[in-house]
């Protein structure tokens, strides 16, 4: 099975390690009025937005949160303590400004924007509201592929087009759809080559026994695609729309050299796909929090990577990565707006007698 | 030593544990459109702004913060990396708009006040400067108490003057002392019963040899004053005219039931203090971070504190609670905001048959 997307379009991403840019950051950090090192991960995700926006004085401008919604045909097995009507329940409830996300991008000034990248369900058009759908949810994948070659292809481009037509320079990624976890669960499994019972968990609140059905279920899942290898060939065999289209959104993303801030386990799922695909996607990202959901952890350390938030969080639409945003917008604000020492005429560590300051 | 200040006058602080409105909170939560306890901690936030400000519906107003600055005698032995003369300048700097604090007050709409409660610097009066200066830095302890009773007693009052003062129903705890690591240090081991080694870190960057001599030195302190057993003896034993004023700020927010949100190791040393007159102070207090100063993490335990952020932040200031306000928000946003299953009309758990949601 030969997907029809093209992952090397995306070799030309810039190494965004200048070693230049870098050292005058840390030099702006370290002469800022505080003792060095002091503001902690905060000074790495400083430089880290730094270095993604190319300056050391980056300003994050008009954010968006961009929350992909589909169905899984999976689900229809019980793999869900959540009815498949819910995943277009809560798109009306996104649209609404009643979900999570909504009340959260509100509070920090986050645009938000809803697709339909495969929800079986019509939707009336309306602002907000992009029709990126492949089909009316992804087919069973213990039967078959999750997505023909043709759909994987389809929604990793919607997610390209989507993100182009976005201003601002920093995206936040958000999902919603019934079932997903299992998707995100299979790719984590085959693409980082875990034991699916490491990769699973409860999703929105199944109890145990129904996580080991979920479990036994998800192992005949991968049995049933032993060819599915390459980062593509997952995605097409185990879904789902929303991650294929977040996939590309994030490819769209990183090209542009927005701030790519990465929400929970579907969201990071997505990540790890394209990050599989062209490894310096994750220069471009900062990633939100450690979710509750059991595999996530694992996940984000195969990613070698260290989130801000570790709040037992364990629901998704992109709400992890907006209770973030605000230490991002601390982070630029800090690098741009603290006074130096030698600006504020206050003495430096060391400069008491007989005292050696440790770094 | 009798410090003339009776905090038997808080013992009417009301008891906010109300099972009745905690399962009135509880219920808003989990009829949220969301699955069952999924914003994780963020769901025990959300319950106890709502306990600490008695409503379903909180609303946080005018959020103030206030960072308490004074000069400390031990530090003439050499307990800081940083020379005295830092505590002044920085304070300038909060009031110039340049330090951590200022930027990130500003970020979040936080009011700013700055209280000069013992520094060793005339400073001219100026809008956001409170003068509570009650000597130009404490004594040495090493020789004899930090403060008079009197003195103790005057700090203490001067927090519950300037807390009437403020507008709003929210305050942040934040501090600058050159020294006052130590002072934090001292009271945690005599008044939470650890070894002065178990408390005691590298403050604003001392190297390990230099945190060897410290302990020492604390040592000597501690032995040197062994009859100061009470809270309040240990305050005036021990210091800092800053401590002390946040300790009676932290009493008189409590008695008028503002949310405290209390940042890193020397603001908990304040709340520990005000804890050990009045166990109740705890109730209102929301732990912004865990702190990189070696003994924060055991503070915070002995006080059977969750903190929001683990970011590694060891600046002070407030600078840890600034960052974790917009949870605050967040959490009572949330609370108000979320529509219900019931008003979106969306399925909940479990209305799949054949699948048993946990929890």
């Amino acid at each position: 099975m030969t997907v029809p997307f093209n992952p090397s379009a995306f070799d030309t991403l810039a190494d965004l390690h200048d070693p230049v840019l870098a050292a005058a950051l840390q030099r702006a950090l370290d002469n800022k009025t505080k003792p060095l090192g002091s503001l902690g991960r905060l000074e790495a995700l400083a430089l880290r937005v730094g270095l993604i926006l190319g300056t050391t004085a980056p300003v994050l401008r008009e954010p968006q949160m961009l929350v992909c919604a589909a169905d899984h045909g999976l689900a229809v097995r019980g793999t869900s303590a959540y009815p498949r009507d819910v995943t277009w329940q809560m798109v009306e409830n996104f649209l609404a400004g009643g979900a999570a996300v909504s009340v959260l991008a509100r509070q920090h000034g986050i645009g938000l924007t809803v697709a339909d990248c495969g929800v079986d369900h019509d939707f009336a058009p309306r602002p907000g509201l992009v029709d990126a759908k492949v089909a009316r949810g992804t087919a069973d994948c213990l039967d078959g592929p999750a997505m023909t070659p043709a759909q994987c292809a389809e929604a990793l481009n919607h997610g390209m087009v989507i993100v182009r037509a976005l201003p601002g320079n920093a995206l936040l990624l958000g999902e919603m759809g019934i079932g997903n976890t299992s998707a995100a669960s299979l790719l984590m499994a085959r693409l980082a080559g875990l034991d699916i019972a490491d990769c699973t968990g409860a999703g929105t609140g199944l109890d145990a026994p129904a996580v080991q059905r979920k479990i036994g279920l998800l192992r005949e899942v991968l049995q049933r695609h032993p060819d599915a290898r390459t980062p593509l060939e997952a995605l097409a065999a185990f879904g789902g729309f929303e991650i294929a289209t977040l996939c590309g959104a994030t490819l769209q993303a990183a090209q542009e050299r927005r701030v790519i801030v990465v929400d929970g386990f579907i969201a990071t799922a997505a990540v790890l796909v394209a990050a599989a695909m062209q490894p310096r996607v994750l220069q471009r990202c900062v990633f939100a929090h450690r979710s509750g959901e059991r595999g996530h952890a694992l996940m984000l350390a195969h990613l070698r990577a260290e989130p801000l938030l570790d709040l037992g969080l364990r629901l998704g639409e992109g709400s992890g990565a907006a209770l973030a945003w605000p230490l991002l917008v601390s982070a630029t604000a800090l690098l741009r707006e603290m006074a130096s020492f030698e600006s504020a005429g206050v003495a430096t560590a060391g400069s008491e007698p007989g005292v050696t300051p440790a770094r």
